[in-house]
């Protein structure tokens, strides 16, 4: 069975270089770059993929259809009713969405050892879905993932369904589950280092 | 490190009494029950808790705060607008949310490589947010769960936010995402018995 992963630092090196080119591109979210870094400094973990985690206007044609989803407006900090407003204005055809995800990073790990103690270190901070997303010789996988989430309809078609007293409602309470899992993020950040100590005991 | 659960037949057998003792007591839904029966058939795996999706309505003083929060209403089938309505009647303070939740099954597997093949065939099947939950000497234990969410703010302390119409929107939507994962729930049925298959190569 796969207790490690094959090749994990040359899949690293690579990983690295995508991410120097994903900076340069300004194509990861800038608040969440120096956890991003610490995690990168750790001898038996890297990043793959991350969001920090956002506040959105999705125009879908069909629920799940993220193929042919259009984001009307999203946002990685705290949102005001006005831009909320201004992205709805741009609505057209298909579902209407407003929707709050929390953050999501993809890590991968050396071992399961190390991938549990990561796990476990995530949830123990608040990010209670965190998960082993996939185990392969090729892959150790962890999921680092919160509870916030709203997925609102708002209208169909160019027809809105609610009135702008609701919006302001649903963006104070975006706001707040924002506010909420940026904490868990900072914390993650500063509790990090204490995987640099890979001789800890497991339970 | 942990390939395999200690005492994984003492705790099967100790889950299965509680198993048999919830079935009596009809606390576990009922059209998950052939699907648990197939799953606990097998050698190398056992279910330590499931839900088959819900469309529900709940009270909580405050986002996430589980503890204080009151089901008005919870249905594990489609909901008619009426229902609904006559749940969120009874709605007096806290913020009051119409929600949708995925199956969920959580599946005790008796080494890790029993738990990857579970986890590839849950994912393969459309339950796309399955992953290993927990990964101990105790216990390795597999989540599968599919997408389907719904999470939309009604109201608070008494007030209702938002109109009819919107309600039977929302709920016809619920009712299409009910009727997608209960799908997914059927396949997950006719193909667990590959599982028994335990020779099986891994990739």
């Amino acid at each position: 069975m796969f207790l490690y992963t094959k090749n994990f630092d040359e899949q690293k090196a690579r990983a690295m270089a995508g991410l120097r080119k994903a900076l340069e591109e300004g194509k990861v979210d800038g608040d969440i770059i120096p956890l991003l870094d610490k995690i990168n400094s750790l001898e038996n973990y890297f990043t793959t993929s991350s969001c920090s985690g956002r506040i959105s206007v999705m125009e879908m044609p069909d629920f799940g259809d993220k193929v042919n989803s259009v984001w009307l407006g999203k946002w990685h900090r705290e949102v005001s009713v006005e831009e909320v407003l201004e992205a709805i204005g741009r609505h057209e055809k298909g579902q209407l969405w407003f929707l709050v995800r929390s953050p999501i990073l993809h890590v991968a790990a050396r071992t399961m050892e190390d991938a549990v103690r990561l796990l476990n270190l995530a949830i123990g901070l608040g990010f209670k879905y965190s998960n082993i997303k996939s185990v392969s010789h090729k892959k150790l996988l962890v999921e680092i993932r919160s509870t916030e989430r709203m997925d609102v309809p708002l209208g169909k078609d160019g027809e809105l369904w609610v009135d702008e007293a609701y919006i302001e409602r649903i963006v104070n309470i975006a706001n707040d589950q924002l506010r909420r899992f940026k904490g868990k993020l900072k914390r993650l950040e500063e509790e990090i280092e204490k995987l640099s100590n890979i001789t800890q005991a497991l339970p």
